[in-house]
């Protein structure tokens, strides 16, 4: 995907990283991603999202993204630290247009939330370019352990999270998941299974019967997670 | 599980299959299962969900199965066909209990169909026994084609199409599929992928809220997969 194949040498240059950087771990080496090298981390990247999706998360390892991209393995590991870190820029890379959907969501109010969701999200599904990456992230955190805890933490922090961040209601983290939760069983049984009527079903469709789910799951007081327990006490 | 590790031979008996086996292909040797044999046969289908469950559909064999069940490969061909129907054969025993949600949600009528059908299914996915085969089956179809294959002909026919046939309303199939993604959803976050705090919610709790989704999919006359488009034509 990137280009610049020059550079790989270790200590060149000293940039601090840009504000949309992922948190580096301690004990990586940082600072180090400026002019040439920084064309090398973004190869070994495209590389390691295009190992993982070809291959899910057992299969692929550090030696292998570092063959792909043409580099030694050491610079994978110098660039992004253990396969679960690499895994978690391919995935960070991967649900790019997804990270978008806080913005989306608050951009207009309480008012028509659950149509905005939807059609945000499945308009990311709905584009092939976006959609094999997607499938092949969520593919590798269905069956392993692993890539799962990489994947819970980074799409918590980074959608999950900041969407609840954007409600002003009590429990947002519950209804964000419940929300999350009809529109990953949508994308299973519409874009990984492939269940008709479903699958052929127009998106807006989908939108239209599913916006009212999230609306109550997002905004409606009725919904909390003690509710049951609450009403038999 | 099962027991009578004695009669492996062909040829052995000749009765007719029960009511509630599943249909068997053409080609395919027949009535064979009477007396030592049908414990020949639960054998290698212990042993194919074991297989299944343990290495996932890419890594099982016939072979490997035959070996784990302790009978030559061709033993297991006689008995059930190709891998494809080993596979739904496995399926079947282990969506065992999924299988009686027909009978669970007709027993009542529409009202309270939502609260039933989130019950029943939380109550399968509670249950530890069941939940772990189930899992291996989720696994393998979200991750191979084939087994996606096998798995949307076997649940569709034996669960979805039931539910639907149950249902005294236009589009039955488009609706249990929504409702069936819900369940879905909740099921990869909850038991997959582990998010919290949908992780540790309490079953009932979940049904509180879910009920009211899965109600207004199965019976409310406003959810149309044609919707949008009729609004806006």
């Amino acid at each position: 995907m990137s280009g610049t194949p020059s550079g790989t040498r270790k200590g060149a240059g000293a940039s601090s990283g840009t504000p949309s950087d992922p948190p580096r771990r301690r004990g990586r080496p940082a600072g180090k991603r400026a002019g040439a090298a920084a064309g090398t981390r973004e190869r070994i990247l495209a590389a390691a999202r295009e190992e993982f999706s070809a291959h899910g998360y057992d299969k692929t390892s550090v030696r292998s993204i570092g063959k792909a991209a043409d580099v030694d393995a050491a610079l994978v590991h110098h660039y992004f630290g253990t396969k679960d870190q690499v895994f978690a820029a391919a995935i960070e890379l991967s649900f790019g247009p997804a990270l978008e959907l806080p913005g989306a969501m608050a951009a207009g109010g309480p008012d028509g939330m659950g149509e905005r969701v939807a059609r945000f999200m499945l308009g990311v599904w709905e584009n092939g370019a976006t959609r094999g990456p997607l499938l092949a992230i969520v593919r590798s955190a269905v069956t392993n352990e692993r890539a799962a805890a990489v994947f819970r933490g980074l799409v918590g922090r980074r959608v999950l999270a900041r969407v609840a961040g954007e409600l002003r209601v009590p429990d947002p983290e519950f209804r964000v998941q419940l929300a999350a939760a009809q529109l990953v069983g949508i994308i299973m049984l519409r874009y990984v299974v492939k269940v008709e009527p479903i699958a052929s079903a127009s998106p807006e469709d989908l939108v239209a019967v599913v916006a009212p789910t999230l609306q109550r799951y997002l905004t409606d007081p009725d919904v909390r997670p003690g509710a049951a327990q609450q009403q038999r006490d």
